[in-house]
């Protein structure tokens, strides 16, 4: 995943803005210009389909957000030092919701589901053992379906697919689709020729 | 399943609604002449148990609602030209969530549970493919447990029941449990003798 | 587990009350203070996170709380002659829901995820049948992951784990690690030495 989305003014993401101006409407924008301002960094916002702001709960980590699509109810949970990041033309479908502890990164071009739980650690530890915290990626592209639930430690590799309800509890290759409690490879998906 | 149910007024739908007029309260019914304001064709609506409408979202579809309770957080999605419609004494129970790209059918007399969602649609295509757009009907009389996600072309047997959490994949017989991540058959259910 | 934990202010109590005092902020106690007068028998309480009161659908059963934490969202719906009970140093985390019948109850030190979602009934029955209401009890120090429903009936030991989004149907002995759809025993967890 490349770091260096933000301020990067391509011709693809200029596209991606230019479709966003069209499709987000006036509202969406206005909305988005407010979410910056509780944003320390990030691209162009558009809040899509209510008045609702997403919830930004900044507990002094770090929030990156690059050129995105936000849904009403999405909810970024952000610990003491840990680091949140969005990649440019990805979106966050209704009421998804990000909680890391140390680090959730998500790539360029993102689909999000409705519903969706990503954490990096489970919040408690079992009984004798330390807090489990392990960062969680989202590699460019990748497509999480409704009501999926991504945890600790898990991968997803670029160009992937997670099916609707799956609870991912493993790291996933590039250009698979998973399903399943726990998610299991169901096929893989030909590269483009 | 029947199209008739709008403006049926037989002695069973009265019946349902004297019940619905004894169980929702004042403040139902006065919610719902508010949510028939939001809806182009619909019977007898009680909104129970609190103050919020369902929230509709009309795309320019056609959504068709007979006499139904709705609970709190309840949300309609119609996407241009599709179609929702739900049959006279069924109801959906809180954030219960519908989004229709081309059609979602509920029959008569279900019961929907609560945070269950219906989609005819992924919403996105897998990659060199189109957009994925299958009809939902959901016959007569089916239950649909807490937490069930139903996904496209799927439809649902009279008379079946969809366990708790399930995630519905594929089309289900009429008097048929099923339960499961994908939902499989649990059991028959045998008819009234 | 015990019945005697409301009004018990022994030194570990104190200890967790002094704990909260720390960390839920004044906001938090004073939105306890309100959420109090919603309870008949409550001790300290806690609203973690946010302004929003958890809320409370008594319909003429018995909600009794010890020292508790909720958090954002969540909801308790206590029917006729019903009872909830919830053991001092436990806390809900955002968006629980509860819905006893008949009773649920939750121990001390017990960790509910969010949107976790707790009913001793289906609250409807299969034809033919009586609706089938049997009693939860989640006895103390259990973690239940987000996201996960636990169904009627169901009695979770002493120290055991439910993991994210399993759909709970059948009892769990103590000190035990379950998940899955429906949940199975993953692992035993040892006793302290």
């Amino acid at each position: 995943m490349q770091r260096v989305w933000l301020g990067d003014r391509t011709a693809a993401v200029r596209g991606r803005i230019a479709h966003r101006l069209r499709t987000g409407g006036i509202r969406g924008h206005l909305l988005g210009l407010l979410l910056k301002l509780k944003l320390p960094r990030s691209g162009v916002l558009v809040v899509m389909a209510g008045w609702r702001l997403p919830e930004i709960d900044d507990r002094g980590g770090r929030i990156e957000v690059g050129d995105c699509g936000f849904f009403p109810g999405v909810r970024l949970e952000c610990w003491r030092d840990a680091v949140i990041r969005i990649g440019s033309g990805s979106y966050l479908n209704r009421n998804t919701e990000i909680v890391a502890a140390a680090s959730v990164e998500i790539g360029r071009d993102c689909k999000i589901g409705r519903d969706v739980l990503i954490m990096d650690t489970d919040q408690h530890a079992l009984p004798g053992r330390a807090l489990d915290v392990r960062p969680v990626v989202i590699e460019d592209r990748v497509w999480i379906g409704a009501r999926a639930v991504i945890l600790k430690g898990v991968r997803i590799g670029h160009d992937s697919v997670v099916g609707a309800g799956s609870i991912v509890t493993r790291s996933v290759p590039p250009r698979t689709v998973v399903a399943g409690q726990p998610a299991r490879v169901i096929r893989s998906l030909e590269a483009p020729s």
